[in-house]
């Protein structure tokens, strides 16, 4: 592998940190037998493992929960090393099938493992446990200060540049006995809901390599379809965690709790919005875990801006009141979508919940992302843009729709950044008092919300080109809890060939629609609480989910 | 009483607000007896109530605490009217000696007074209680939608406009049975520590007219030290509150848990360092009861920048570990502010509480001021001198000072601001970590900090030109609260005359102090925590207190 100072174009930089890539993969041991070629993978990667891993490997990587795996390797039943040799290889395969990964952390996690097995007692709360994470946010402390950990985040101008400086969360994970094994893929800009860059390409959906694995957090979401990873760590700003969460059907959560520092990421000091880490797993209690473990390092010690507040567990004293999102008042959900919503309601109903419409049409969501969509951008895009520049490397298509195609992105003065920031607290001083109003003339107040996290299933590479379902909870502060719901079956969401869409966006997504297209693709919901009421929503999500009949 | 329309310059229009101020005083009744003409007050305004208030009079504005008088006017042993018609004689008089309001709510107080009094039952935890209020914040909503209420917030600009829409914290107050009786004078911009505008001139101090009473909330701290008034609210953004609280021996808290919807100020939605209004009272109770009564009412519900945190009463299980801030490596403050210090950190010592020292020389508050100064202004400060350019008003000293004469204040890009987050929330960051750093090496953390409000008493008119004792806990984001500690007294703080100041802003302040000149003036002290440890601030006042030998 070469040095990267000698090389020029953009293109040979996007090599250079490919070929690192490669390089890592190359150290899995033993090798992967029976891949497909890229030319001849399968739509689904589904089956993949179980041709290519051993029985034992599918065991630890697929038959047990989080805290059953957990348990599992505290109690000494299960090697550390072994556990992280399985999710190296799955995650390896995972690469070969989706694309997803900027570097296999072999050498780095077979030793921590050996460490961990070495220690006379098994000490921390995630011991042992594999967990993958976002290639941007570096993790420079906790794989010790000796190794040299570069962040491109995705940027062409930053490939190989050296992540400086320790990251608070990761940190905390290693000291509570994890071992990182792998780093995974982000679109350029980390601003697409889909996941493309110039530096490793697209990453593709492991239910149907058609489809979007979402994004941001793309790579870890087709990571964890794959079960190549079960718990990772994504960041969301507009949907970046759940987004990809929903499109391969595992649990994702976006709060604004853990923080950010030794993250890198265009728009440092910027204030209009802000994102934040958080977990994307393959179960609930997982999201809870994360939670649990990242703030008993109290972050908000060492980072300002953070709340001081623990991980404050709530629990209903009676069925929780829920109302349900049908649409946004802007684009109809596809049919699988509002099946979705439909059969949670009714199974909700069933368990005795109190369930009502959330009927928003008078809340404007499109005026919420009119601000919503310059607050992204108050320099008009130019650092990213200029970084783009830098290299030379093309801008994407989902770039452009995100900064050139939205009307309000411009370079704001100070005081057209104040008036916008006015309108955004009035916005959502508004949509806080909607809420309250659910509580007038004797009625109960309203829980959660329950609403569609997408319009569809995963979408089309290239179409992500409506935010609306996630941002609109990141541009209010509220948390938002994703979980699984049901797959598309094209016998049940017919297209509605009736329908007349409202506008262009509508019509955008009512013409993506056909039920063959996202046949067996996840189909995720989201819950959604009132701003800071962070654990309600995961408490909400338990009896949800015990509803729908899950344990 | 004309109307304004037809006025023309801005001495015109200053002259309708004073001519409108003078007509609400001219309501009192009986008229005050016995107050001598502008030219010949007092230099200390302490013994005028005695000569011109009835005995009675003097028993209900001076001789209970905050608690008492609301047990009294709850049990219905004393009538809400009698108590509010004592209370706008003396705020009266507290107007002829400090030029502290700017309107007096003759009419208003007296029949909202007798509206308690007919009630079958008192009701609300401020039941009768009289309120001042700092004018920029409006109260249209308490006052009743048919009272015209304007509010200049001290720019001629201003002078004469309706202030729409409600106020949270007033219409909490209000539901709670408050009797809204006066509104006080803030300085040009409301960013002086001192309290002089075009509208209104001058406030001055009560204990000494050649002082200053404070600013920017200095009507309220003229007020209240006066017993004008016994709970007022003022707003900080850089010691708004706790510099004319200390200036005049109040109470004082800063806290950003209240919300400001309804306020009239200039820079909103300017997020790099916000402002909040909080109480000035004259007994400690007072800090505490204002801010059980402001988060009752939930006020997160409504405006969603504020922390979901009811008050959340802190105890101490053992004597808190205080760390003695003896000057802030910038200006060393005046003899008898440093005698307060001593005094009181040996006071807490023999009370059996841990004292050590807090060295802060390291940690720079002067590169604090750089980023904060700069922080107060990204636009440069062109709106508010749109505003005084606006009427044609000239622009005072102090606004001069804050502004132009700050070298780090210029309209800034948005990189420059987000370059400029980023540098205050490092700051943040390392201001933190030394916090931290106390409880290291076996040692228990520090509780609070205990350190100067000012660089000593109250200042001469025009000499506010440092702000770092008090702006300081504004950039870090930490609660403070002022308390009286000592008076200065010419014998026991003598100028050390071989003291040799270290930089031109230690200079001016080292000059500015002679004994004579501060004879009997006030000295207070201030307690800060934490970030979001509020409660446990008050919890640290009780203690050092009770260690002063204070109930």
């Amino acid at each position: 592998m070469g040095s990267l100072v000698h090389l020029q174009s953009w293109e040979e930089k996007a090599g250079w940190a490919r070929a690192q890539r490669d390089a890592s993969l190359a150290k899995v041991e033993p090798e992967l037998g029976g891949v497909p070629d890229a030319h001849n993978m399968p739509l689904s990667s589904q089956d993949l493992p179980k041709a290519v891993l051993t029985p034992r490997e599918i065991e630890i990587t697929e038959q047990y929960t989080i805290t059953k795996l957990l348990g599992l390797l505290r109690k000494r039943k299960i090697k550390v090393e072994e556990v992280a040799r399985a999710f190296l290889r799955r995650a390896a395969l995972a690469q070969a099938a989706t694309n997803c990964l900027t570097e296999l952390l072999w050498d780095e996690a077979i030793e921590r493992a050996k460490h961990l097995d070495s220690l006379p007692e098994p000490r921390g709360a995630l011991f042992g446990l594999p967990i993958s994470t976002k290639e941007h946010h570096g993790m420079v402390g906790a794989m010790g200060k000796n190794k040299a950990v570069t962040t491109s985040a995705s940027f062409v101008a930053w490939v190989g540049r050296e992540h400086g400086g320790s990251n608070l969360l990761y940190d905390t994970f290693w000291d509570q006995g994890c071992v990182f094994f792998a780093r995974t893929t982000q679109p350029q800009t980390i601003m697409h809901l889909e996941t493309e860059s110039n530096v490793y390409g697209k990453t593709v959906n492991p239910y149907n390599r058609e489809l979007t694995s979402g994004g941001s957090s793309g790579g870890e979401s087709a990571l964890i379809g794959m079960r190549g990873s079960i718990l990772g760590v994504g960041g969301d700003i507009g949907g970046s965690i759940r987004c990809p969460a929903a499109h391969v059907g595992i649990y994702g959560f976006n709060i604004k709790r853990v923080g950010t520092t030794g993250f890198r990421t265009p728009g440092a000091g910027k204030e209009t919005i802000s994102g934040c880490p958080g977990p994307m797993t393959v179960d609930r209690d997982g999201l809870e875990l994360f939670m649990k473990v990242a703030l008993s390092a109290k972050p908000w010690r060492v980072e300002p801006s953070l709340t001081v507040k623990e991980w404050t567990p709530y629990t209903f004293t009676r069925p929780p009141k829920i109302a349900v999102q049908w649409w946004d008042g802007v684009v109809r959900p596809h049919p699988p979508m509002t099946r979705a919503l439909r059969e949670v309601a009714e199974a909700c109903r069933k368990a005795g919940m109190e369930v009502v419409d959330w009927d928003c049409e008078g809340l404007s969501h499109q005026k919420g992302w009119d601000i919503l969509s310059a607050l992204y951008w108050p320099d008009g895009g130019k650092e990213v843009l200029g970084l783009i520049k830098e290299s030379g490397e093309p801008i994407l298509p989902l770039t452009k729709f995100i900064i050139h195609e939205q009307p309000t992105v411009k370079e704001l003065t100070q005081h057209e950044l104040w008036q916008l920031c006015v309108k955004r607290d009035e916005y959502r001083a508004r949509y806080a008092q909607a809420w309250s109003q659910t509580g007038d003339g004797g009625n109960r107040e309203v829980d959660v919300i329950l609403c569609p996290p997408s319009f569809g299933a995963a979408t089309p590479h290239g179409q992500s080109r409506y935010w609306g379902y996630t941002a609109h909870w990141n541009l209010l502060d509220y948390p938002a809890a994703v979980f699984p719901a049901t797959k598309v079956d094209p016998a049940l969401d017919i297209k509605d060939l009736s329908y007349v869409p409202k506008n262009s966006q509508d019509r955008f997504v009512y013409d993506m629609y056909s039920p063959e297209r996202f046949r067996n693709a996840p189909v995720s919901l989201q819950v959604v609480g009132r701003r800071q009421e962070d654990e309600k929503v995961l408490a909400a999500l338990v009896e949800i989910e015990r509803a729908m009949g899950r344990a």
